[in-house]
């Protein structure tokens, strides 16, 4: 920090000497707006503008308003304002940037901090991605500004036309389904030129504005009317961040505010012309591969983050590479740059009222910074919830990863972590029988183990499948391994999570492309033939799995068995897979037949969670089972029994 | 305790009306002897002896002793009887047995215990197997007792006559090869019939007699003559113990001292013929199979021991089922039987001098119950080490188990485990090459990577081969991969352990038996006309492999670098697998290509560890390398560079 002040101090006396005449343009501030009340009462203002770092002075007379610090970056076309608010009330206060005057509005909050509850296992989450979801009602056609605006359903990479408003129009059809929580996908402007090599930009990976969302799902304005009309209906929203990197095209990329803005910006620079800045890996025109590029891509290996023998060139790979070209990676050690994130996350809780926060990529940002940023929210947001994506299927990592970590020399402060060792499992297991001890249900059993590794499993996110991964059903339509799987997801202890057409018997693999499992949901856009949000639109099977799971969901609400249960989990016999919950003299029994024959369920092995019971009911069904002598199950048959 | 003399007090009753007349037969005392000194006072003594356990009174007069307490078990023929010996001296008591007396030798311990300085990482274990390595001068022919004494080298699973007097005789060839501590299985009687069904009994993890060695293998003597000349030339001795189980022919099967002596005894009172106690799964005459058996198998799934949502059933079935058939399974909650097995390794300690234990099965016991024996052995013997066969290849359950994992809500006090995640993966990486990031090396840096979990790495023990295990060699005969598998073992953050004949090319796998991994050392036995204990008799490449180990076990004593350097491990580079160890401005480099073709080292890439360094030894060769530039690896090459 000391250097820094030194440097301004430097720039101010070159400063002085200018010319104070010249009219000073400021292109965006961010935040665009700010809260008083917060608990740190320090805000940093990003001033963006030709020369606005050499500006003289900035100054204001709002009550309560001190602004303690400038500090002027690398570029001059960047300012930062750190201003503290804590004796000021909310308002509209003026800026003086020389002569220039900016009005600045301070926002009253609408609640406080721990008046916000963030998702939890009591919560399942249905995940969809907006763009194939569903349109809204005045979905635009074109609009000024953006790069390039196609939406081209025939393209499996390209923009489909779904939005914001398609998904608020269908709140109805969660509260039917039974899920109480949306995660989506992005939908910060991402205006990355998109037609050219079928790039995708739909997924909203690529944020080139932190404080807008991306005109072609809607306004800010249309984010914050979902919200409020997901909350009035008892639904949370999670919303999707990346504080790992940019998008190519955010005016950082082009226009640094500091040299190290960005980890390995060397190849930012390069003047090979045979390289595409979005792909990074396009030939030279006679198809020869280009010189050797600065170009520093992540190794995509976690292992250095957690390896007490990390060499530091490995662990500079993982977190300093760009995890693909057309996404410059972020360094959370700049203290500016990761109090501008930190921001962003707060504004987006208090300006449209989420009440989670997924983070992208999260080990491939710097482990340090990401735990400030945890702490900071965790202060002011008690009862909020971030869920990292913690892409290892080994649970000791994910486990080191979780929020009071012993495995961890640092705390995390996450509390939230993703479980892809059950995913990987369940996914190896979909098609083998349960025999032998590593394959089928053993796998799960055996993944289930390790929860001793993590300081609070109920807190852990399951799912079967996501807009990253194969669709369980891979390109079939079975679903009796789809329910097995599900069965589990949701009676287990996990915070659930679902993707979006599961309940219709959405399928895809990612064979030849990304949109093949991340179709567009049927009925959500204008001139669908099929319409899988009604039941008279759903096929037969369709409305099969739709009841089946609307059911179990709605089961599952508020089941304190599944919420707050004791787990117990049986080694496969017989080739069946026994979990049990228990609360308060209630059980709840998920048995799966890991195999394709019939099975014989020996119930004096589950005596001691069986007990003197003679009669459960298999909530799937309603049927009636005797628990006082053994009974067969159906090849992959699930239940799920109550008593 | 309060039940146990509720129970004392009325056979007293009974007791006393009974004639005294009867002369009382004591047939042994265990332990035979024992020591004053022992921060534990009290010692138990457990009688055996027709109807002992109704005698009216055991009293003694020796100075400072006091008889605390007799407890009288279920069976009539034990007794036991608790005495504290805080301000006794060393001497021959006589304890009177009703009107019997017995003798009974108190003894001074040759050293305090704090003294006894067990293994770490500065040895390297060379562990054998007696039967199998030499038979020594006056090797007895017949023993008078034994229930069969068939020596026959032409039956792999018969006794093949080496003894402790072979091991001796050998101690130079130990001091040349370079290792520094021994480690056998167990030499304890084990007077099973082993002609019948070509049983192996020559392993020795059967026991019959805690307090006397095998006379196969020799006298108690032999094995203190044995320990003390090892000592004289500065190596170190590890007693193999077995506290899971005894063997079925030991006297407290047939006769067990209470009914819960061993766990699940139901079968050994079942009355079917058609079983063989021996095997247990023997068929009818008929060839049909039995009638279902109460006896109970471990399910050898160590899974349930840490999973926290573990059934009664299968944690009841891995810690409390047999291990197999004639290895009854003891019950370690039992507090006489706890206190036995605490005191017999005691009792070895003190007798002989061992240096270490290592302990068979060690999750198969009781957890608690082991934690209290190892917490009592650590609060005498401060500086003894205990290894734990703990045989999963899992790094995550292993560190569970080491003294003060913070993955276990109880502490173990277990110093040493068993790394089998690394013999696991070096196995499975053997014959791969290192490309892929699941592959060949790629293997053993993903398993040095769960180091985190360890409290205490350097304490780990590592193998690449053992008794119960394929050779690393297989059925071949090519040394590069093993030198590979041999350079990292003796390089990394371990305590190494050798299995008898890797230096001199012994191979086999267990396809047809286990005796083809335990053949006989070549020149140990009357008659062989191949001598591997000395240069002449060994084969050129015997003795080039010899030459080759040797070299590095010399260069591995004493050397700080790797036994307190820290490690530095680099993700697999061109197929090439690159660990440092730093100490104190040294360093080696372990470099290793795991791929068959030649490797170009990119230097640069390890700059890190290399520094300016442009000139380094490979300690393998002697052979000078130039670290400022590139080098090419030959095929499987192995470099362990020094500067």
């Amino acid at each position: 920090m000391k250097r820094i002040l030194l440097v301004t101090a430097i720039l101010m006396a070159n400063v002085l000497t200018m010319s104070a005449a010249k009219k000073q343009v400021i292109d965006r501030i961010e935040p665009t707006d700010w809260y008083v009340g917060l608990k740190n009462p320090q805000v940093q203002l990003m001033v963006y503008g030709k020369g606005i770092r050499d500006v003289a002075s900035v100054t204001t007379d709002y009550p309560g308003v001190v602004i303690d610090s400038l500090v002027r970056l690398d570029s001059p076309n960047y300012l930062l304002v750190y201003m503290n608010l804590r004796d000021a009330q909310p308002g509209t206060m003026t800026l003086n940037f020389g002569k220039t005057k900016v009005q600045y509005q301070l926002k009253q909050r609408e609640m406080s901090g721990d008046k916000r509850m963030g998702f939890t296992n009591a919560d399942v989450l249905y995940m969809l991605m907006p763009d194939r979801f569903a349109q809204g009602a005045n979905h635009p056609t074109k609009i000024k500004g953006m790069r390039n605006y196609v939406e081209d359903r025939t393209k499996p990479s390209l923009r489909h036309g779904g939005d914001l408003n398609g998904i608020r129009e269908h709140l109805d059809y969660f509260k039917e389904l039974g899920v109480t929580a949306l995660w989506f996908t992005p939908v910060l402007e991402n205006d990355s030129p998109d037609t050219k090599n079928d790039f995708a930009t739909y997924h909203g990976y690529a944020t080139t504005n932190y404080y807008k969302v991306d005109p072609r799902f809607g306004s800010n304005e249309d984010y914050k009317r979902l919200c409020d009309e997901a909350h009035q209906k008892g639904l949370k929203i999670v919303m999707d961040m990346i504080f790992n990197h940019s998008g190519f095209e955010h005016p950082w990329t082009k226009d640094m505010p500091t040299k190290d803005w960005l980890n390995t910006p060397e190849w930012l620079n390069e003047q090979q012309s045979g390289r595409d800045p979005m792909t990074g890996f396009t030939a030279n025109a006679d198809g020869s591969e280009p010189a050797k590029s600065a170009y520093l891509q992540t190794s995509y290996k976690l292992t250095p983050v957690v390896d007490p023998y990390a060499s530091e060139v490995d662990l500079k790979e993982t977190v300093e590479g760009w995890f693909v070209p057309s996404m410059p990676d972020l360094n959370q050690h700049n203290p500016h740059l990761m109090r501008y994130l930190i921001q962003n996350s707060i504004w987006w809780i208090e300006t449209v009222g989420i009440d989670g926060i997924r983070m992208d990529t999260y080990p491939y940002a710097y482990a340090d910074a990401m735990a400030q940023w945890m702490k900071e929210l965790d202060d002011e947001y008690p009862n909020f919830n971030t869920v990292g994506e913690t892409w290892v299927t080994e649970p000791a990592y994910t486990a080191a990863w979780q929020k009071d970590s012993k495995l961890s020399e640092k705390n995390s402060y996450l509390k939230t972590v993703m479980d892809f060792s059950f995913f990987d499992k369940l996914t190896q297991a979909r098609f083998e029988e349960t025999d032998g001890w590593w394959k089928g249900f053993n796998r799960i059993y055996n993944s289930f183990v390790y929860d001793y590794l993590y300081p609070n499993p109920s807190s852990v996110m399951a799912f079967i499948e996501n807009h990253d991964t194969d669709r369980y059903l891979g390109n079939g339509k079975d679903t009796l391994a789809l329910k097995q799987a599900l069965a589990l997801l949701l009676t287990v202890n996990r915070i659930p999570q679902l993707y979006y057409g599961t309940e219709v018997l959405m399928n895809g693999t990612k064979e030849k492309t990304d949109g093949n499992v991340r179709k567009d949901f049927p009925g959500g856009f204008p001139g669908d033939t099929h319409n899988c949000f009604t039941k008279e639109g759903r096929t037969q099977s369709e409305q099969a799995m739709f009841t089946w799971l609307s059911r179990l969901l709605h089961w599952r609400q508020g089941n304190d068995v599944i919420i707050k249960g004791k787990q117990i989990q049986f080694t496969p016999f017989n080739g069946i897979y026994v979990i049990a919950r228990q609360y308060q003299g209630k059980t709840a029994l998920t048995i799966l037949n890991g195999t394709s024959k019939p099975a014989t369920l020996e119930v004096e092995r589950y005596a001691e969670v069986i007990g003197k019971t003679s009669k459960a009911k298999d909530i799937l069904t309603n049927r009636y089972y005797d628990l006082s002598k053994n009974f067969d199950l159906k090849p992959r048959q699930s239940l799920i029994l109550e008593f």
